[in-house]
């Protein structure tokens, strides 16, 4: 018999009832005035969620893939020249997206488990006298490693070395679960998709456009259609869509906002802290390191924990998943089989968190590691109770 | 913002998915065949589960108390005998209603906590020659005290007092969780309800009854309409029903079955005393007693747990709602403060078990009860794990 | 492969999305305070659907039939007499059900097709001058015949003989779609179920108990423990429930009496009579007549259709099932084979019940009838078009 | 009060329950073998609705133009020539797409109501003897005109003129809802999405590539990276996928080519047929024609229909949708203002059908056109009761 265990994998995140039941609508004529009463309201608590008055919001039915690509063909010429750090599989595989779309990539090695090296990229700026790179690419977070970068760090990078280049910010896994601060910060494109902080299924692209992207776009010779902006643009001032959105994954997006918004950001942010906290708490009972090298990297998202040398982390995931019916995320690229990941970001509470960190030591004392049955339960558990000293986790 | 949390109430308890699924049916018109493709898997799945070749099934749009209702109305007259015991809150409900019906009830008192006494029922079936006692009462699972008693004792009982009364069975808290065998222990009439081990939402009243209680019915003078077997027996050879029907629930009830017998009853049967086995190790690690006095009653469907003298017990049924958002079972009527119920019966795995588990430790000590945090989890953990060699609790 | 057609049954009715979603609810503790905010909503709407400042509204989870039960055992002894018109199915069963109960009727016969005989209660009531009548029995509309009884002439023959009984209305197929006024017109108890005008599945008998009524039910002799209202008043007092209740049916009555009293009730009602409208407009198209026999006797919720002599009306409805699938009503008791009844209450709109008298033509054109195919659907269309001159189909 | 009238625009359609719960599904871990449970079905159903043995499937998280923009990317490089012909919005907006992408297109003009005029096409192809035409672009089904176009021809005009280009068909409103022969018509891509024959929310661009489109492929070098099916195909072979999968929506395209190859392609064919028929018999009972100019030509999918010179078909739309709640298509395009289209694919029955007819009656009729009432619906009711002798409307 199969009954539902939570996951504690970095995204598609769990998902609260009432978004599942705004996305399982009936058909609804998307060329009818009853889609602009979704699609309007959704734009603007994607807009207030990212933290900016003037971004124009665009929402596209595919991944968050299919953001970074937006991001890229709407802005950028073939042989266009950008600067990107390579400190993860999704920082990776943006900079292998460039290279396949013509782009010149100057990439900045960081270890796996470090976040964006500021400074190089200051370096690298100011020696770009001749203004060649037209995009910096920031991972906000990096959901393979469980790291998160100084975004603002990025931006004074920038600013010192007067440097004129667009800032295009993946912000798949951070965004709507960690603070983001669109203007603030000056990001120019900022990415990222349904099935994370949003708590929805995959299904939806989700990117704000700052004024200056918007006119870059102007030159933008990289071809695209199903991902042109401006189609959108258009189609929007009119109520519509350049084709068939997918009108209830919009609407879960328009509740989505409306929750987030209506708890608080900062509540919500909180909320994640508390409970990547307590995992950290868990972690360090067992005895284990994060792959974060430092707690101001520590994502509160995704932790991603080291396992002994000669384990194999991959097995944690496999056997969870075969023994007690729990998905854990595994390691990716370069950390494969030298961590597991434990995603605890979207619709989670304490209390079901503690239910992962109970059978994360399950299938560890079953595989043999040296770890004491309850230890990290109990540290989270005092974290928690500490913490949530009122009805957070409840409500 | 509001997350669902497992309940750990003793029922209604956590319902599959599929099994909402199956209830939230479009209208069916109920008076055409498709209603009796419904009606007849579901009837006979239950039969199948109450593991009877003869029984015949009845299925109302009610609830357990309606239940009992309709066993009592459909075979008693007025002034009529019955015998039963009191060892807790459902135990006392029900001798409540047969005076309500205008019944003679020989009660036999229990302490809470014990079992029903067989010993002082054949004592007094057998001082009964003239056989004015029509009817015995046992409750199988007393839901208020986590008390599993023996109806085959009762039955022997009976037989060894050579009494031909009719044995009712209250297996509203057990059915389809714990063992029941209403041939082989010859019960006359097993009563149950839709929320409990079939893990659905109340709302169905579900009884069999033996050919000997059908034929009571036709001297039974209390006076019934909507609870009457005789007209449902009538409707259902006519693949309908005397009014209108609960489809949903019904169509949910055919499919929980079919989910019960596939996974095989004795394997329904083992996963909860396994998942029980859990919380009873916790409770003793945590220092604690259960209100069942012996381990041979230890239910495997809820755990009545004793507190410390002077603590009111209900204090961690509030604070595990109000700060934690999870569901315990308050202690009700003589144990009201002095036990709180941890339900461990329905849709539920070991993994949120301990989720259960480590929620009750935090109330504890929060509450100030000297508990140490994780230790109960631990001992869970180490059963289970050890218990769920195989996939048995992911699947 | 199986589509879903509307029905057009009287009941259950066709189900709005809304009312699904919010009856398909995950488990919540029914002893927790998140219980209270479901109970009283829905208490407070029904209240107000009924028309009433003083009764006290109960909801059993059962059908109409338990709610006749419950007026019935709630305020009446063995042996007392009640006053009750046979014009229809329903109101026979009525008729037999206080039988069952002891009860002693005195029956009015009327013609099926006809209303209530209100002057003939009169003559009887006058004529009662021992008052031993305790109760008079109105079937405000009759399912089975389209009839629609006119309750104030009802209470008025009461008040014209001074007679003190109680007034007793069975509106399971008219409250909450065609108007009722229980304290204008001096209902004493008012019964109906969930699954009509409430357009929610089966399963709630719901109830309003005028003060009158309530203070018989301190001398009831009649035995009732599940459908006792003084358990169900105590435990509403205390944010509870007697027994286990129907949470999701109870959060769908909720949300139903939200929308009815947002929607107007004069809407709600204007509503179904223009869609009842349309079908007689239809009916008369096609040359056929109405089982009721007079204008001011046809009912907004459901219209039974008399076929011509030596035709099995019942053949219609099986032939629309099997071969279009949709559901219309057969003829029952007395006018079995003589009708057939097409629903139109509940979520229903213009557009679908065009559908359904489409349907009715089709099927009667295959069975022999001389119908023209589209002469019912024009009278209706004509009918629409110049009754929804707004939106008022739409919305 | 809202209600929910089916729609009858060309896609999204109306979806039937069990779709709706099949995509409604909780979380699942996508890296999980839970995975390879729906992503294999659902790529061999849809090779099986495509009819083709070898082709290989692909399914994206995008709509139907990112189908297109696929079909494209991965088989051509820019400054490679087309052939497409322009007979309506959607072939024109393919004709766009390429240009953006930097193809020449050699255009066909076409009358909009016209199919693909195939003899034009063998001209061309047979001139081209360098072979610069890399592909020929077809429209199976021209939504915006309700033209069905031969493949079959346009492939003996491509074999004639023994030409090596590809095959390209957009099959978006026809595939699963029309004959398709990918293997017997020698499609190299197919193109199509998820919210049309098979019944579920937009979201899935679905292509079928066959082995010479695969090759090309190694040669392609426009630039792609969300959209490139060697990713895919190499995911797939891994039971994973190259990013975040649109699980729900997979698992919805399982069961429907499970629902579609249980009921027979060609059954399913037959119902869209019968369907349509009934739609074009109303049309022809209002006097009026179907943009398409000929029989031959007539779409099983979508019927646009011509309004008389000089009223604004637009309103018909607006008028629907504001007065009944029903969703009509507008005319696009050329034909804006002169059409008005009845979408009658996907998950509909005759009875629902003549809902719509009945709507679109009164509407017109509201609008001073010269529509007998009841007219349409008697022309279908009278073909479909004779088409639908056995139970193939409602099963």
């Amino acid at each position: 018999m199969s009954f539902q265990n939570p996951v504690f994998i970095p995204g598609p995140t769990n998902m609260p009832e009432v978004l599942r039941k705004a996305i399982d609508m009936p058909t609804l004529d998307h060329r009818s005035p009853l889609f602009a009463e979704i699609l309007h309201p959704a734009l603007e608590g994607v807009r207030k969620v990212l933290k900016t008055e003037t971004a124009k919001v665009f929402i596209f039915p595919a991944s968050g893939t299919g953001g970074w690509e937006t991001a890229l063909t709407n802005t950028l010429s073939p042989g266009d020249k950008v600067l990107a750090a390579r400190n993860g599989m999704f920082s990776q595989r943006w900079i292998d997206m460039c290279r396949r779309h013509g782009l010149e990539v100057e990439v900045v090695e960081a270890r796996w488990g470090e976040g964006i090296p500021a400074a190089r990229y200051e370096e690298i700026l100011t020696a770009d006298k001749g203004h060649s790179i037209k995009a910096v690419l920031a991972t906000h977070n990096e959901t393979a490693t469980g790291v998160r970068s100084d975004i603002a760090a990025v931006r004074r990078a920038m600013d010192r070395a007067k440097h004129p280049a667009l800032l295009f910010v993946d912000g798949v896994s951070s965004i709507a679960s960690m603070d983001f601060r669109m203007d603030e910060w000056g990001v120019d494109i900022a990415v990222t998709g349904s099935q994370k902080g949003f708590m929805l299924p995959a299904g939806l692209a989700i990117l704000g456009f700052s004024g200056k992207a918007m006119r870059a776009g102007e030159m933008a010779a990289l071809p695209r259609t199903f991902f042109d902006i401006r189609d959108m643009e258009k189609s929007y001032a009119a109520n519509g869509y350049p084709y068939t959105p997918a009108v209830g994954l919009m609407n879960g997006l328009k509740l989505s906002t409306q929750m987030l918004l209506s708890e608080g950001l900062d509540n919500v942010f909180a909320r994640h802290h508390r409970i990547a906290e307590g995992v950290r708490r868990a972690v360090d009972a067992w005895g284990l390191k994060l792959c974060a090298i430092s707690p101001d990297l520590f994502s509160d998202t995704v932790s991603a924990i080291r396992t002994p040398d000669g384990f194999n982390a991959t097995d944690v995931v496999s056997h969870a998943a075969k023994k007690y019916g729990v998905a854990f995320g595994t390691g990716l690229g370069e950390v494969a089989g030298k961590v597991f990941r434990i995603g605890h970001l979207g619709s989670l509470t304490d209390v079901l968190t503690l239910s992962g960190i109970a059978t994360a030591e399950m299938v560890m004392a079953d595989l043999g590691l040296p770890i004491r049955l309850g230890s990290g339960v109990a540290a989270a558990q005092d974290y928690y109770r500490n913490e949530s000293k009122s009805k957070k986790a409840a409500a």
